[in-house]
């Protein structure tokens, strides 16, 4: 039987999932979590189909140690090439973050063209369009992909006029289409919102994946009888875990979580 | 005996160390070359001394399963981090591409003041600033670290407002120094040249250390009577490895080398 006090696992390849685990100590406040960043091989969205579901069969063997309950792939390059491979060969649950935005996407909008930005990997899997036509066969799927952005997000550029000029450059061919629905699909991407929100405009509404897919998990560990029963406070309530860096990705973390990252372990991820 | 005609090893973290390379394939055209680029990890400026180490000699051990007579390591985050570490390990001749630039720049300078311009990893090491002052103690020695740089040259903005814009507020810092010397501390920049020479101005020397690499290959291989005495032509004189995404290494390769790139193979590095 499954202890359903167990934590949580969420990996990603760095920082941009921790905008996920944002989302679920927001709306479950009970819940542990145990979070990989894969720090030593990020980026990991210009990288193959293969080399994705390598490291992510390393990360999910090592998140199994901790006996986590769950599995959230808090990445979307990693939700599009590994989840439906890795989801088979676990007994747990495993989620992406992909479906929940999808989801949402399609229901937003209102003239049926929807625009999805993200990195290299995940806009050329074409996942999101694939998963939306699904959903609803009429949709039609605009894909741009932004490889800077994950760049100067880690730069700290958040509010700069170049981040500005490179947002207006992607975002022009999504105008060109219409669109009424952005679906930001990388986890890095909630960090740059407001330049996004403001160069869309108004009438474009914004979809976070994160947020919707700790609304996935919320509704999947209640209708499983798993969710915590006892909020236990503590150094150990979350635990980080990286390939590399620990120190800067401590820092990272206390500036993006609602929570102080008290301590962040290096790991050899390789060994798993 | 080592064998003269055997291949030289050049690795990189990705393409950078093409324009190492390049400038091998310049200078010794009889030369054959095995170069690994280790895209499944790129980037390597913003990891850890560590991981860098551990991931060169991962490279080192593949490079001599390809009889190599000598190595070049074609990025400065890993001359900086694992050179003194793995020169030491084995038989051949391990060279950085540190100390050629260091040298010449060091010689170029008349007022003393040198900028060097680097990854996060390079420039934060000290490498250079370290090198220099064993050279001339009263070198007056500037780093500064450009992590957009790298992947702005591999979106391929190499004549772009934008990397104008970032690139004049990075060499700010520079400029206020009075440096008269510029090393590329980062085999990517050379790409980016032109734009780092207009707005420093005419009276800053810039310092390519890969240039300066190959020559120092080529009078070591002399000394050591070590140079190739057949010119072999044929696919087998530059055979070309990555970690990840072959095909889009082997269009990268051909546009910045004098030779067509005819095929790049994918290996598993974390096997060595």
């Amino acid at each position: 039987m499954m202890d359903r006090n167990a934590p949580v696992g969420v990996f990603d390849s760095g920082i941009g999932g921790l905008t996920v685990a944002r989302e679920i100590i927001r709306q479950m406040p009970e819940e542990r979590i145990v979070y990989f960043g894969d720090t030593a091989r990020l980026p990991y969205g210009s990288k193959s189909q293969d080399t994705i579901v390598r490291y992510s069969r390393q990360i999910i063997r090592f998140l199994m140690t901790k006996e986590v309950k769950a599995i959230v792939i808090a990445c979307n390059t990693a939700s599009a090439y590994a989840l439906d491979v890795v989801e088979k060969e676990y007994d747990i649950p495993v989620l992406g973050v992909i479906n929940a935005g999808a989801h949402t996407a399609v229901q937003a909008t209102r003239n049926g063209k929807i625009g999805v930005i993200g990195t290299e990997g995940t806009i050329g899997s074409g996942i999101y369009t694939k998963v939306m036509k699904q959903m609803r066969p009429d949709i039609e799927v605009t894909g741009k992909s932004c490889p800077l952005f994950v760049p100067l997000v880690e730069e700290g550029l958040l509010h700069d006029s170049v981040t500005d000029e490179i947002a207006s450059r992607y975002l022009s061919t999504l105008k060109g289409r219409f669109i009424d629905t952005l679906v930001l699909g990388c986890t890095h991407y909630p960090l740059i919102r407001s330049t996004l929100g403001r160069l869309m405009g108004n009438d474009v509404t914004l979809v976070n994946p994160a947020y919707e897919t700790a609304i996935e998990l919320k509704t999947l560990l209640e209708k499983r009888q798993m969710t915590c029963l006892t909020d236990r406070e503590g150094q150990e309530k979350y635990q980080f875990y990286v390939s590399d860096l620990a120190e800067k990705f401590t820092a990272f973390a206390t500036s993006i979580l609602p929570v102080e990252a008290k301590e962040t372990r290096k790991i050899n991820i390789e060994e798993y």
